[in-house]
């Protein structure tokens, strides 16, 4: 018998494929066109599991890898908010909290509570597993622009001043990996693409 | 200062990026395209969390996720070796090994190891982590070919005791979920999908 409750989970699992038709504004390294939510959160969780040495505090890393991979399912319902777009940010609370009501709703209850504290907490940016996740989600974009030749921040003319104003809670996670990107941005700079 | 192990860790972060553009055979639900290896492994990943409570033994359900976030990466070198295809089935295992030394071998010495020895119980299906995992890996393009009304199936003319023959490992990890395949597939024939 197929049970009312795994129904919903089956339900659930057929509903998040959108999140591989949601576009972000990042560019593949390795081809010309822009990255979905799917493969950007799964690009995460890896680098999760290969850099979480560098967290400043100790992590959870099952706890960092669950966040990752459920941070944007929102996203499905509210959209990819462009994170230099100051207008779109300002309702992007709200509207993503409707979209985890409906979208975690799908699950069992015990479920449904669970990715809801997991999509909160990563939200809060609270907790050690929190505040790595996030950097670890600020930190994959920069990687893309710099492999990329610049990528986003040239198309959109954005400055340095402008990106470690977004970016800059990557030394609230790492400060090995905030390391890392002033490195990476300086020498974009050098070469002209930042 | 940037160690050479940190600069070794964030090469592989990046050549990675490449299994963004290994196609499957399995089409999205949710748009007229193929899936890609790096979205097939994150919806598996979430499949894990979600189904975690029908696998037959107890699993340790991050080392189910670390499997499967990584499981395909081989494929970056390898390719998609598609599961109907006999003859390509057979240089798979030698493939695949060249190309797990060369990806994984991009990092620091331990991890290395680590993803390896992951990868490798994976495809050994000894444990009950790996057993589960591949009972997810092809639990999903059932799930994507019976919403696509036949996808795959219909496109290669599969039959179903060719499905089943393929997919039979579903019930070494969880008989919970075999009994939905089983499902699934009758539902399938009965709306002429397969
Ligand atoms: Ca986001």
């Amino acid at each position: 018998m197929i049970t009312k409750k795994l129904q919903s989970q089956l339900e659930f699992i057929a509903e998040i494929d959108k999140l591989k038709t949601i576009i972000r504004r990042t560019k593949l390294i390795s081809e010309n066109r822009l990255e979905n939510d799917a493969e950007h959160s799964w690009h995460l969780a890896i680098m999760a599991v290969t850099l979480e040495e560098y967290a400043d505090e100790p992590v959870e890393i099952s706890r960092v890898i669950k966040m990752l991979l459920i941070h944007d399912l929102v996203e499905i319902d509210a959209g990819d908010t462009f994170i230099y777009d100051e207008d779109m940010n300002l309702s992007k609370q709200e509207r993503e909290r409707q979209a985890a009501k409906r979208i975690f709703g799908l699950l069992p209850k015990d479920q449904e509570n669970l990715f809801w504290n997991l999509w909160e907490e990563f939200e809060e940016e609270k907790t050690p597993e929190a505040r790595f996740a996030t950097a670890l989600d600020r930190l994959q974009p920069i990687i893309h622009n710099y492999h990329n030749q610049g990528g986003t921040w040239k198309e959109f003319n954005i400055t340095r001043e402008q990106v470690e104003k977004k970016i800059s809670k990557i030394s609230k996670g790492s400060k090995k990996l905030w390391e890392v990107t002033e490195k990476i941005l300086t020498e974009s700079q050098e070469k002209g693409y930042l």
